[in-house]
């Protein structure tokens, strides 16, 4: 811990130049490449850290939302990060993107090694339950909210997640291209007009906090990372003084916590291969 | 209904013929290649039904245990379901082995031609529900209960889960190779000798029933199917009369009542892509 | 299981001619007397099967709604039952009728000749698990809601169950006879006319879906049978593609998959009467 | 209650002067036909009771012990209660008798009177939830457990019981003639000589206490009622300082609270016949 | 409990003669004292019992509403607990005041002396169990409600809880001055005049039992006790045959059934201090 | 997050010099005053911290294990988060000590002023959470567990926490000096002697481990932390690699955690005073 953290951060997949959603660029400097890192740098300042693009295009060039999608991708990261493990270069891995593909199985990879991994949802749900007793996912497509509810019911979050709310605003898939997605949101706000993504979203969250009993806000799809700053601040001119969790923020704030505390997982959750004993497992 | 259903049997992979513990073959007829062929016999008397050998040994030409191969044989196995739908030649596809990898996607991909889809868990899982209140899981190593574990937490059965017992026969794996496995167990009992994986069976069984409250038994692992009649036999002979479930029965069963239901999985769990509609995902 | 499973149907009671709502009927061929056989033809088409009228009005002349009714009706079918069993003519019961009356009971009796029982919303509540993570219940009067909640609680069915939702269109009992009921509904229906009760299934179901979390629907009443096929399509009309089950069908497919896997309940949640063995209770 | 309350104490069964277990007599002072009276005599002072013999035998000459003859009896029950809370003379109703026959149906009757009822499993879960959070409950068999176990699950007490553990000494039904029972036991150890029941209670209770995580202890069957004062004493020289409750006393204490709180049981829970609303029912 | 049971009413807090909503009075009688006493006096006509004012506004001049005025009162009240105890002259302690301060740590004392002490909503909560399946909180306050979701959770009561609903009307604290507050309002009701608080009283218990499921409703703050009656007169008027309770009335209820049983409190749960023996604790 | 984060930690209590168990000095640098500074330097090297004594042993001079002395410890710490918070001289207060006292209120205190506030108990939970899907706590004293059991309700963690298991070498309180202690344990296995706590500890953590399926290890008592190290390893030597976490450098690495993020508690559990807007409560 003396010595600064080293993080690999690694994308879930990448895409062609020309594919729609550029989120997950092969091309430009780690930092043009990192979505949000302007509000991920001060996180950043005390740790080493590299940016892996990621399998390309395993399932298609286009963003992943499907579970179908979800597992082609996670295994084709499974490779990385047993690279990246057997490097010895790195302190912990950050698996960057929404719907944690192969994180469960990056884990036990890691596992081998003593080294930390961390997700999105996985770290968001647990950075919620800080901060309140329930939490509400604000997420982007119906689709993708089923693997979002794979993951609530994985990570036994059931009990902490009041309900996953969808604003509607899918990502830009073939099958999306002719309706209202996400495309062009993020400008949109930042240039001052309108969002109609930040709009429902305001609504899903409003609903959230009223009807379903959530006291945090998480984001399913990390590509809503834009969302987090006005979101917050217009439930707040509402009067609901609520925080509003991203992703890749959460998810490298828990990789730092489990470095400086030397923890990565438990050996019973994740057994070596062969395992040294074994135990029987309950549920309750 | 009035015709016979028809049913694709897939096995979740195949290895070449030298490799160990070839339960899942890729020569000889169906019935050969049918793991417990003649105990599902008269289940798939009014049935047509294939057998599909699975993808080739994506993972290593070894028997299934970890979460990564797990995921890596699931992600390979979703083209097979894919072109089983599309071919419409079947009314229902039974996706045979422990561990059930690729059984959600697979829902996801069969969910747009209306067909259901079985696995050896999750079958397992809702007959047990039938008969008692808990069950308990016997399973053969422990990565694979580490499996079988998510697999409870997936399909919502904490509630009804007692445990997970090890026997601790694990499958003939590299990592296996000098200590204790399942391989020969199932002939040793074939020929009247004692096997150690029955009696590791009778024993966890036993600590299930009186200490963890299990109703009924279910195996993890597909290969320990022999362990059924004996198992039952000798807890009955302790006078404990409790069902023992095995997953190619159960599997083929359901594939059946769902068939003759006419019903496949809700599509409000598996929403089509894109959705006519969304709702919030709610918990509880 | 290579020959034709003989299944019981036994009604939970039957009613003078002249009585109101006489669905269940003494005179006939069991064809005409089993309500909904037109849609029950082809899962009875590969099984032998007989119709028991069952007690004769018990409780009164008229359907059962209140716990007192369905307890009293109840213990007036367990001779049925114990009968059925002792006679050797059958491989399973299926005990018709909402509100499953006398069916833990009946489980009992027949647990000691090992001959599985089914029952409307046992079975209804089972299939539902395999379809999707919540069900609804919909159902026709506020007291037979009550009876339905008693069985969601005992069934160990109150995490899957999103709600019960009531349709208001009781039976056509004394109390009820002077208000809107369920008397001539399906007939409205079957005539082309808006039936108020389709309406406010439609409501509910859609309030269930969309309120609740339900990603399932059955039924309370057995009455409602004729709103399965309505229903689910006017549900998907709008937009929602969601399994409909209903009750009859469900209770003698889950019939015929226990007799196909030749269990019928555990030995340990229906101990013989003395028990060989005990053992400690839990719950969790 | 400025008046003392009118409480009707009414037996589950009566049986013939010759029968075993008389426990339940028809004959004799109502103080003598109440079993355990000199410890209820003092929670008796301040109010007025009758004692009502209950049904004859509905089910045969003997101690009640299987679900089928708990509900025979309890169908059995149910014109005492609905007569009783006709005739105006009482306050409240308490349903005497171990497996709370017809208690839930005859709340449902007393409901319409505005009456309360209470049972003694009833009180005595509701009772131990003031004293601790997890209760274990002793039993004399293992058929009788089955019926505490519906009972623990239908009052929703499934996260509050740790266990039922069986002292294996059943009722002197015809099945248990020839093995261990019950009879002569309260005797035995009013003689000042060891009985194996109050050894096999204790040893019950230790188990519950150090495994389950009991705080509190209740009784399943009303004939275990002279266990308490020596359970008691016994686990507090063992250093387990627990509190031992018995059914009739928490069943009249708990009487005797509702009738001066003026309540009897929620109109929601039990609704009218026919109920003037309705509602959607929930379960968590 | 043949002599009248002798009991220490204690309220949390006493305040000058000149502070706002002087409901904890410390001249004038006991009955003066006693908030609500008209509807008490049946209750106590039957027990001996005195009236202790509580510690002096330890927090500050005003009623208490924030989870640190709790706990400062909480701690400021257990000197008097022990000198209760201590005094010899009682059986029960009755620890009134919504929001129970200092109740668990008081009967951690009182358990040493075999003392039962009892308070306003853990009494409520039991007693609205005995009742329906699931109770709401209707209380005054948005930081009066936070404390009463501690006491939810603290209780073990998150299964039974349908909700806590919020009137609006605030206890008369110098932040509350200048809004809205309950001051006032009973008088108001007396008077025949329209009450704003009852009228967000009803509105509040309408949404509990429609939307949230509530059977049975209770008060957050001891100075919504003259809201039981007009309040389940209102819902009764409605349609809604509900059992509103009330915190002073359920307290000493519970008190005298805890007298009466010659319980206190588990000493598993309330270990005394040094304890004989010590046990795992478990959860589920 | 640019500058360092400055961190107030916050003792629970001093005692005097001469007082048992002197592990809350009063005197020396502030590392010297931090037990176990040894093995938290690399955590609080990248952050300013000062230590505060807490207050003067509010309840005596001894260490804290009762319920009651954990609340007047509570109410004692509540003005020293006050003035801290309004000292504006910190980013974040770690409350340290066992037992947690006065966390949800200083919590509440810290709200107003948007710190982030963490404690032994809750952060070793959360940080578990992380790791495993549940843990044991290991603590030392019958009546800590019992304030243990408290927070593990509290904060909602019952579905998370196997089990607490007592290692019974209690803290040196006036009640305790005559049996065996923790005092002198840590000394002992410094010295490289046998120490009975530690043994006691494996021996807890194993049943832990293979009973009740801890799958991550905290403690209970801040007391025990110089057991981490040895226990882990011995565990590890055992053949279970479980991690062993221990309370003050988790509460330490969350509170950093929680500065980067810019969070600290919802205003929806945290209600402030009087808060702007008000929502219904849910429990799940």
């Amino acid at each position: 811990m003396a010595q600064r953290p080293r993080l690999l951060l690694t994308l879930p997949f990448s895409l062609s130049p020309g594919a729609a959603n550029h989120y997950y660029k092969e091309a430009g400097t780690k930092e043009e490449r990192l979505m949000n890192h302007a509000v991920l740098a001060p996180l950043l300042e005390d740790v080493d850290w590299d940016l892996d693009p990621g399998p390309h295009a395993p399932h298609g060039e286009w963003p992943v939302e499907t579970r179908e999608e979800f597992m082609i991708v996670g295994a084709a990261r499974l490779p990385i990060i047993r690279r990246a493990c057997e490097s010895g270069q790195y302190d912990a891995i950050v698996m960057l993107g929404g719907g944690d593909p192969g994180y469960i199985e990056g884990r036990e990879i890691a596992r081998k090694h003593r080294l930390p991994v961390t997700a999105n949802a996985h770290a968001q749900m647990h950075v919620a339950g800080m901060l309140g007793s329930r939490f509400s996912v604000i997420d982007v497509a119906e689709t993708h909210n089923a693997q979002m509810a794979e993951l609530v019911v994985r990570y036994r979050m059931t009990e902490r997640c009041a309900s996953i709310r969808n604003v509607d605003h899918p990502l830009p898939r073939p099958v999306h291209m002719n309706r209202r997605n996400l495309q062009g949101q993020a400008d949109k706000h930042a240039r001052g007009e309108e969002s109609s993504m930040l709009e429902a979203a305001v609504e899903a969250a409003v609903a959230a906090i009223e009807q379903d009993g959530a006291e945090v806000l998480i984001f399913g799809c990390s590509a809503a990372f834009w969302l987090q700053k006005p979101l917050q601040q217009r439930l707040l001119d509402l009067g609901w003084d609520v925080p509003v969790l991203e992703g890749y923020s959460c998810a490298i704030a828990m990789a730092k916590l489990l470095v400086g505390l030397g923890v990565d997982a438990s050996g019973l959750a994740f057994p070596s291969d062969p395992p040294p004993r074994s135990r029987k497992w309950r549920f309750a």
